[in-house]
């Protein structure tokens, strides 16, 4: 077996067998037989000529196998986990886990970090005064046994030829393939030993995968592998045009997350973290409405044990920057668009988010949409809020939000938050 | 300028600009901004989608300017080189270079060495005793004023970008891509400074690529770049279905070249190295029959003046193997196939090549093709001759020649030797 041959057949057009690709991944993630330039060249190869399905399954059996795989076996309560492909603002995790937890089931949520407009769950998990992500796997059962959710770090040890091979295609062009994108994430997620997923794969120009038929690619093949691997698995296609709620930032998207929680915050998100949320309730097996369990104030319990039982206090208040300014209307009308991309490279850029992977954030910094699209604003309606420890931030902040607001005439045609259901 | 951005741009089938080839060349010459992945992934997107003319143009002259440009207006000749996309029993180099410089002009042949089953230029003047590849700028200019002809190894400092990039390809399944074979190879050939160049493009079972069309693209590509960067180019497509000449291994291809410089030796290797030394004289500006030149011994005296300019002895007998092997006929008819390819594997398995870089090569071993296709032979008849300075490489090199002859009944058509020519 030689890596020079791996990558001609797939180049070639070639069906890969499954013990090429065990050899390939499995001497990539040791680290010296097949070297970051050959995995380089497969990756594009990928790009160019998909894998077929029992490629992917086979790809995605061997970057598991490169790592551990937990058993979720002591938990003691059907588990199932979430991933969403990833929106600004997208603070549902927040929400949904303790929302879940507390109708029966235990979320085992293993999240990662934000690098770039995107925000990451533990990012803003951290605003959250004593809060830990870092969990040892007997710890991390403990918890899911006795409280039913848990938000931690992905360790080192699950999948990491994975994590080896996100570095590289994030450097090399190749992280927008469909079979490469779906492996990825399904691979962390069997490994993590969850028996259910509910995939929120997020649609339109804030989306990873703005076009929709993408999109339902990506969810479909991601279905497929974890069926065929033991999961069983739905996604949801969601919109991601503009901001899911009204806040971006670290700290304001857990008081926002606080509001869901406490029955309020904005409709959009509680739509969104429901639907998903009623998906995985019935996956586990489960037969509780979560909209009752919000509106009881039985997942807000359920959160505060979470925050408590990772050393963090439910009841700390939050950094609160020092810095802000508002955005405000420039024509009277319908507001018809705030770019989602747009407020999140601002949030970013005012500090929320990190440009390399060993930047620290500011727990404060971000955006707060004052007005949604759809709603009427007048000439100096504030539009948006923006919030930075560091005043000399607005200035590039600001320059990310020209061309990010549409005001016109006409109210724009509703497009449905849940797009479509793929099982 | 990032690395990524380039190669995302190729992959998605844009233009490269001049700005972002010459960045991504240079940077990547240079060894620390863009890495051997990043140039691995770039490698391969080309490979799918090709590059323009203009593009390549700007690829080429990029790895030109990595290194030195060498200034050969001293000669006082005109300058012509050939290259040849490599053969088995390829000895025209030793023929042609003294032939055309018998005719006036100069011939600044930089040759590499062999590696796998076609043999290298240098290796094979290396069984002359005494002859060094090794010669400083001064050194070759000289000769090519005094001689007219210089057999020498590439120094490092021409297009090094191209050295690295080939080493890469190697090993990253991204060799065989027509745009960058041909700024591979006039890359080298521009720095080079000759004013002219005949290509020697190989077409059939035994060559880099076998099929017709292809060959003929890059022949055209090559030859485009060549005029568009100041080089008069012209190519010559010739057969490569079968050995060329007798014999194949660094001494015997070295004697087989005397006997055609003494007014000998096979028509077929005579046919294509007048071919291509008109060619070159033509380019050159000069009005002179290389095959009077031959036939005159004119040819033989440049020979033995250019061993002497690099330290050889051209009368010296050359290293004979101590022990050989017949390869008899297994039916009586006619001979209609040697494989080319497989004669390769067999000198090289004898030790006429190397695996490794780094291994040395045996002066003495290879093959001779006693018959060749076209010829009826008996059974029994002697077909080939091996030779090896160690007897245990036998059946390794014999392992390789099983199925490569074939005697039928009816005479095979006779094909051209030069296929045509592109200018």
């Amino acid at each position: 077996m030689d890596a020079v041959t791996v990558i001609r057949d797939k180049r070639d057009g070639l069906r890969l067998t499954d013990e090429q690709i065990q050899w390939f991944v499995g001497r990539y993630a040791e680290g010296d037989v097949v070297a970051d330039e050959q995995a380089a060249a497969l990756a594009m190869a990928i790009f160019f000529n998909g894998m077929e399905s029992s490629e992917l399954d086979a790809w995605t059996r061997a970057m598991v196998d490169t790592g551990q795989t937990l058993d979720l076996t002591e938990v003691g309560r059907p588990t199932v986990d979430k991933h969403s492909t990833g929106g600004v603002g997208d603070k549902v995790s927040l929400v949904l886990v303790p929302m879940v937890a507390a109708c029966g089931a235990a979320v085992p949520q293993l999240s990662g970090r934000g690098l770039g407009h995107t925000g990451g769950t533990l990012d803003k998990m951290e605003a959250i005064p004593g809060w830990t992500s870092k969990l040892e796997p007997e710890a991390m059962i403990r918890i899911l046994r006795e409280v039913g959710g848990v938000i931690a770090g992905a360790s080192a040890d699950l999948a990491p030829a994975d994590q080896r091979l996100y570095a590289l295609r994030d450097v090399t062009s190749t992280v927008d393939s469909i079979p490469l994108i779906a492996s990825s994430i399904m691979s962390k997620k069997i490994a993590e030993g969850t028996d259910a997923l509910v995939l929120d794969v997020k649609v339109g120009s804030g989306a990873f995968l703005p076009e929709l038929d993408r999109a339902r690619e990506l969810a479909a093949t991601m279905v497929g592998i974890g069926e065929r691997n033991g999961v069983r698995t739905v996604a949801l296609l969601t919109a991601m045009e503009t901001v899911l709620g009204r806040a971006v930032g670290n700290a304001l998207e857990v008081s926002e997350a606080l509001e869901v929680l406490d029955g309020g915050g904005p409709p959009d998100l509680v739509e969104v973290t429901v639907a998903l949320a009623r998906e995985m309730v019935s996956l586990a097996g489960l037969h509780v409405d979560p909209a009752d369990v919000l509106s009881s104030g039985r997942a807000r319990e359920v959160w505060n044990a979470m925050v408590r039982a990772q050393g963090g206090d439910p009841l700390a208040s939050l950094a609160k920057a020092p810095h802000s300014e508002i955005i405000r209307a420039e024509a009277t009308g319908v507001l018809t668009r705030v770019d989602c991309r747009s407020v999140g490279i601002a949030a970013w850029r005012l500090g929320a988010g990190r440009e390399r992977k060993e930047d620290s954030v500011s727990a404060s910094a971000g955006v707060i949409c004052l007005a949604k699209p759809g709603e009427l604003v007048k000439v100096g309606d504030p539009i948006l809020e923006l919030h930075t420890e560091d005043d000399s931030r607005f200035y590039a902040a600001k320059a990310a939000l020209t061309r990010a607001i549409t005001v016109a005439d006409e109210m724009p045609s509703p497009t449905p938050l849940v797009i479509d259901r793929v099982d």
